[in-house]
């Protein structure tokens, strides 16, 4: 949101809860005179407009006559709600038409839409919450995973702020000794004695490992991108099902942008990964002209990791080897129907396999890339062999995919991590700047040159937690929010 | 649901907002134990076991000591809440991963998973809602219109309640009348004298009226299915855009179950309707396998009005014919592209028509299906001549579907209507029996007779607001409830 444009307790309103058939919706309002506004439309208005902060009223939405519907009204008192300002929530039932009536309705009667996380930002404002915490807010509500939703929920009940501002003493205390040593140079021989050398090694360490935690924070996050691809029937569909079987899909809805692929977000072991099953490339000699290729390709270069079908019943040949050439990113080779090998094998060198269960080991043996194919796959990471239609050998999959992902990433941290690009921006900052810091005290520099340095540091890491936040900066943080937050 | 299995105030929970990235998310319980249960996962056990009904408590989700979230809790205290007994609201942030983890927590702690309308049968159980108005609560959710919104309303409000009430007194007063007869046969000569004709003469009547409500109210909440479908190239998608615009869509996600189509709510005029995008026919010589023709088809046979678009530079062919040649369901036919027309035609008869604006009257002069292709679209409604890309000529489309949804139906209802084909049932049946009582005394039947019929029509309309209602009709009703209502 442009919060330049933003006028204090100014009544707003907006759709708390999505707009899809559900058993309630929430229109939030916040502002000055938002109650009386609201009373105005309310079959009770006196009960509302005597409404204690903290409780609910129950009466009917009203448009002149026309009853709208049954809800119930939440009243908040400022200052004892989420912005700080007076609030009240209607709950009403949840249908696309009713919720889209009321919120109107609304807007027709004094209440302007939000913005997207004006709320947040009323109670940034009103000091209700700092910028880590606000951060968090919308990190909770774009989790898809337990995994991501535990590293914001810490960050929401203030870990970060509280490592922040542990750092921040640890600076404030070196600099109000040299502040001292500045005003009273007499007591002092020189600046080492000033300057509590320890201290800033321990602010540095702790900034370094903030500044670490954002590639692990980033990858819960924002997840990653898988695309599946292959020639028609190499069995991508069944694949795609799989994967989305097992409590893996994080959510039961697969969405189809276009006709050339359907996605869903799957839980990578707690990541968040977005699986696309991308149109078949077409076993056709005129590559050119495969059907949704060129689609298929665009997604593939976006991909974290590509995961390349093929049907092991039948040979790889030069449209596998020229799609899969160009990319850079990370491809599993990915043998499919090895059950349906099974007879095959059997036949062919009279070895004992299972019957019912496919024993991956013993078909990987057997099929495999030759090294002239495997040149021609620059940035082939691997082999993997399974049945998607028996849902076997998907969790041999899952974990080669995890172990790209996480390559280089400490998953298992314990500490306060980092929630946002921004937020690691302005670590980085005050990191070079305690660390020139300590480089001119060693150097023995001026107190003066040190003190600058210092307080730049403090400055970066106030503006992590809102204490000292350009307007530009606020602006882009509250506008990733959703509206009616 | 299956009430067989209903247990009284068994803790129930639910999560009643769609699951979708959004600013607030609800998770709901009820039960006896509800508040107990929760206070466990609670930061503040004591303020929420304390606290009075209707009022809202802020604290922390927990398992153990691991902080889930920072929520609301709204407190119902039994008899006054939705179900009649203690409730719970837990309104958490709306990220998917949070609120399925705490909804999973609750089911670990005491809570069973509510079944579909569990709450609204709790309440309709505990006498909070009758039938009429519990099936109102379903209707308004599913609304997609304000239209059919504002007609549930009115059932929740209680106006089909009312009206049955209205009706069966009229039938209550007749019997009455004749209790006294049968009680005192010396003081009335006939059962003329005791039967009050005009009074089921009236009650007939606003059955009639009732039963008749059902096709504009089925229409409001059911909806109808379009179905565009057409040549490749022919400009469907194009218009399926333009049909979105303007307000048009209902909900701006547009879903692809399958790369077959695409599919989106509109209103038509406040009519719901599903809009879908198929396939392309491929213009091929190979009818048969034209893809994707088959599942156009078969959507094609589902809908209640067919738009088949044709390229109005383009000559209709043998597959057009074809694929209509088999319809029952009313055909729109659709010429595309007449602002690509002008030119052509200005060039053959040098008449005059804006270039900007395509003019409809002065295109349709020039094209149109011939007699010998009329015959061969049995079904063919009407031509409709347009510009998918400029948006032109897109209402005259709308008014025609919307001629062809609402023929012989009376739209503008004002009265009471019913809001479910099981209520629709009962009207009917409660009707033959009040037409029967009438024939019956008129012919001089003996009073048993009369009565009997009579009482037979009460329970009748006493299955509609659920005062007679047997158990396996109870369990369908709530079975098409979303769960969490």
């Amino acid at each position: 949101m442009d919060n330049t444009s933003y006028t204090p307790e100014e009544p707003i309103a907006a759709i708390a809860t999505a707009l899809a058939p559900s058993a309630l919706g929430i229109i939030r309002m916040s502002g000055k005179k938002s109650i009386e506004l609201l009373s105005k439309l309310f079959s009770r208005p006196k009960a509302l407009l005597e409404a204690a902060g903290n409780t609910i009223v129950y009466g009917w939405i009203k448009d002149g006559d026309k009853k709208i519907d049954e809800v119930l009204v939440s009243v908040f008192r400022a200052p004892k709600s989420f912005t700080g300002e007076d609030m009240a929530e209607i709950s009403c039932h949840g249908g696309t038409a009713v919720i889209t009536t009321i919120f109107n309705l609304l807007l027709k009667n004094g209440f302007r839409q939000a913005e997207r996380g004006e709320y947040t930002f009323r109670a940034y404002i009103n000091g209700k919450a700092d910028l880590t915490k606000a951060e968090a807010i919308r990190e909770i509500i774009e989790s898809r995973t337990d995994s991501g939703r535990g590293r914001a929920a810490g960050r929401l009940a203030g870990s970060l702020f509280e490592e922040i501002s542990s750092i921040k003493k640890l600076v404030v205390d070196t600099l109000a000794a040299i502040e001292v040593e500045i005003e009273y140079p007499e007591d002092e021989e020189t600046i080492a004695d000033a300057f509590d050398r320890a201290g800033i090694v321990e602010a540095i360490e702790r900034l370094k490992n903030l500044r670490d935690s954002w590639k692990s924070e980033k990858l819960f996050q924002d997840g990653a991108r898988l695309v599946l691809c292959g020639k028609t029937n190499a069995g991508k569909s069944s694949l795609f099902n799989s994967m989305l079987k097992e409590d893996r899909a994080i959510v039961s809805d697969i969405e189809g942008t276009t006709r050339d692929w359907i996605e869903s977000w799957i839980s990578i072991d707690g990541i968040p990964a977005r699986l696309f099953d991308t149109a078949g490339l077409r076993a056709t000699d005129d590559y050119v002209e495969a059907v949704g290729v060129e689609r298929t390709h665009d997604l593939s270069e976006d991909a974290d990791v590509i995961l390349y079908l093929q049907d092991a019943t039948q040979k790889v040949n030069k449209d596998d080897l020229l799609f899969l050439k160009d990319f850079s990113k990370p491809v599993l080779f990915v043998w499919n129907k090895i059950d349906k090998l099974e007879d095959s094998l059997n036949d062919a060198d009279n070895s004992k396999i299972a019957v019912n269960v496919c024993d991956v080991s013993s078909v990987s043996k057997k099929i495999f890339l030759t090294d002239e194919e495997k040149k021609l796959i620059p940035s082939l990471k691997k082999e993997i062999y399974l049945s998607a239609k028996k849902s076997d050998g998907i969790e041999s999959l899952v974990n080669s995919i995890k172990d790209i992902l996480t390559f280089g990433v400490d998953t298992n941290r314990e500490q306060a991590g980092l929630g946002s690009a921004r937020q690691k921006t302005a670590v980085e900052e005050a990191l070079k700047c305690v660390e020139h810091a300590l480089v001119a005290a060693d150097d023995n520099y001026t107190l003066d040159a040190v003190v600058q340095d210092l307080e730049d540091s403090l400055d970066y890491l106030g503006e992590i937690t809102g204490e000292v936040t350009p307007d530009d900066v606020l602006g882009s943080i509250f506008a990733n929010f959703c509206v009616g937050k």
